[in-house]
């Protein structure tokens, strides 16, 4: 059983935050909170009500499951001296871009658990909606990863490492580029004065559309009808707005290829 | 009242379709359709069990509103043809890029009925989540088009022309182009036999984040993390795709700008 696992998180920024109070409220036991700020490591840790440290000497040693979810550029320092000491137990990380093989030459249990969601400090979280990816050294170890992730979502998928690359950035078009899509949407009706709200229903619908159609035979717009009039009313709109022009420009040019 | 106007679509594409069909649900009298191609024509009065035609000269003269959902190329050319001998009843079209003075010159009694939503063949809408926009020649046009546009929908805003064309530009980065991140990423995907559907819970997710925080607030990944280590990973990724390759890094660039 997973709730009866000891875990050690390492990191407390969005990731770890939303993954250790979720865990937490499905019964695990989160035994320590480590983040090289203390800020962070300190304010996670009081929401877990949970001890923490900044030293990864002081890392608890023997939690049965240390999950870390710290920046990419910073994995590879952390695991030498996370593993040391701490042969027995499982590691793994979050990271979607991150191959598995980074724990290869110190850890000898290892897996992967990549929750694929958009994680912001300020919202909460709803675990059963989203899509977890899991990857493990051996076979005990999938089935471990594959409980945990279902004790919070349905929707658990294994990947392996090369999948879990692309995942990472199909996601980033799907979500951080979507969203900024909306950001300049929202920055050009601004300058209106009209209420971003109005755009919701279409935003929704947008999304919605998908869950029936593939996305590119549910697209609409002057691009895909190669309405060139409406097309040049829009650059000539946006000639002080170079980059979004731009962006207009590239996307418009590639639904037109695709 | 609106439902005892008599009223005549111009064009048969998807808003004049879906336009329609909901009108009519709601009890307006649809007397005719027009389409210069007659199977669009004929397609659209089979669905609404109205006569068609596909001459301008045959359009029944003792409608009291006109709809025109066509191209915009093709809208000024309709304009004079249409008007002529219809001196009386009250002419409006669909375009938000459209300014309303088009109809100046020729019509006494004019307006806009923008509906921004995307409209596909395949897909039913659900009208009382459209954001209408209305703008009409007088006073008394005015209250029967948000009258109009309120049996369809509780969301209905008055904007002029200058604001409309800014909404349809705000429209096609939140709808077009973010539907095409989706098809990007569904593209990468299908290569590495991953389903689409694992994507939907983030997509949903990306939408309804918006509906609390602004989508500058609400923006995550590598771009705004400035994760250059995971967006050159990325970008080596996109090698063959040189058009996607180009997205990445524009997009990325403005998220940092912005």
């Amino acid at each position: 059983m997973v709730n009866n696992k000891r875990i050690v998180l390492i990191g407390a920024g969005n990731v770890a935050t939303h993954l250790g109070l979720a865990l937490q409220a499905k019964g695990c036991e989160i035994v320590q909170v480590y983040s090289r700020t203390e800020e962070s490591a300190s304010e996670l840790a009081e929401h877990l009500q949970v001890p923490y440290t900044i030293s990864l000497v002081e890392v608890s040693v023997d939690a049965d499951l240390y999950i870390v979810a710290v920046k990419d550029a910073v994995l590879q320092d952390v695991i030498p001296s996370l593993v040391k000491g701490r042969e027995d137990a499982l590691f793994v990380h979050t990271a979607g871009s991150i191959p598995m093989d980074v724990w290869k030459t110190s850890a000898r249990r290892y897996g992967v658990l990549y929750p694929m969601q958009t994680f912001s400090k300020l919202r909460k979280v709803d675990f059963t909606s989203v899509s977890f990816f899991v990857e493990a050294s051996g076979c005990e170890e999938l089935v471990l990863l594959k409980e945990l992730a279902m004790s919070l979502s349905p929707k658990v998928y294994e990947a392996n490492s090369e999948q879990r690359r692309y995942l990472h950035l199909a996601a980033v078009f799907a979500c951080n580029f979507t969203n900024h899509m909306y950001a300049l949407s929202a920055s050009l009706l601004e300058k209106q004065g009209l209420p971003f709200d109005a755009m919701l229903p279409l935003i929704d619908e947008t999304a919605r559309k998908v869950h029936e159609l593939p996305p590119a035979q549910a697209q609409t717009g002057p691009a895909i009808r190669r309405d060139e009039n409406v097309m040049d009313k829009h650059l000539a709109m946006l000639l002080e707005e170079p980059s979004m022009k731009e962006i207009y420009e590239k996307i418009s040019k590639n639904i037109q290829e695709l």
